[in-house]
């Protein structure tokens, strides 16, 4: 991987969708932008969940990441949890599917054991590993938006790999 | 209630989503379109929710529904399905909220009670009494279709309701 790859890292959720973007050569990692979209509280299902899809779709349209990457959730408290999860995920996918945009999707426990070397990372720890990373003077702020950096930086990493693996091959 | 409404029905599902337009007036309902709605196996989910979205959308866009209705869902076999039935139900709802048309949910209970009379009736019981109330030659298949079509009809159940508390208010 010697050309710059631009991801765009997605923490869904209903209420609070955090987003990061972060372009990588396979060498430096650099932060263009990160933060969160909020729906409001008032509005119906339907219409938050429209409102995210058009906003991350926005946010495509203006960065043009070339790969969206995602948490993979496997666990949540409940089925009604679960749903609401699932609806909020798939306004992330649709908006990137809809523009042709792949999507790839990694278990919380590779997104932390990539960031910070331990699976069993908390929040704080992989927002400070996020600001070494980037080299960064504040913080992605708030944790929402610091995970969707961190998920970012996976699918970089996972890039990296990839790129070592086609290398070595004879 | 007088003038006509028409309503879109949907049973979501990542494989197989059902889709219904029936027309009411308070009266008599009319069905004008049914059928189901199939994705690739082969292709990555992000990719068959997005065609799901766009062809919900294609079919809004043609047929011009006032309103979308679709099953409220509780009960999954486990926190993945759920996860996978919430992100179906969203490419259905960010369809319609997008373009501004309202969804409106019910649970199952209430769809079948409003359309046989019982809120334990079968599939098959549902699709039988969807052929009566829309006094149709052939039934609308698969189920999955039929089903979409009963909570269309219970859309229109709630809104001839509506209408009649509305007149009985002093």
């Amino acid at each position: 991987m010697t050309a710059t790859r631009r991801v765009l890292g997605v923490d869904p959720g209903l209420a609070v969708t955090g987003y990061g973007i972060v372009d990588g050569d396979g060498v430096a990692a650099i932060h263009i932008v990160s933060g969160i979209l909020r729906t409001r509280a008032k509005d119906t299902r339907p219409k938050r969940l429209a409102s995210l899809f058009e906003r991350i779709g926005a946010l495509i349209d203006e960065h043009h990441p070339d790969d969206l990457a995602i948490e993979q959730h496997f666990v949540a408290e409940n089925v009604r949890s679960a749903m609401v999860i699932g609806e909020a995920r798939a306004a992330a996918m649709i908006a990137a599917a809809s523009r042709g945009i792949e999507v790839y999707e990694y278990p919380a426990t590779t997104i932390k054991q990539t960031v910070t070397g331990s699976g069993a990372a908390s929040k704080e720890q992989v927002q400070r590993m996020v600001v070494m990373h980037l080299n960064l003077l504040t913080a992605p702020a708030p944790l929402d938006a610091s995970d969707a950096v961190a998920v970012a930086l996976t699918r970089l990493a996972a890039l990296r790999v990839e790129a070592m693996l086609t290398a070595a091959r004879p």
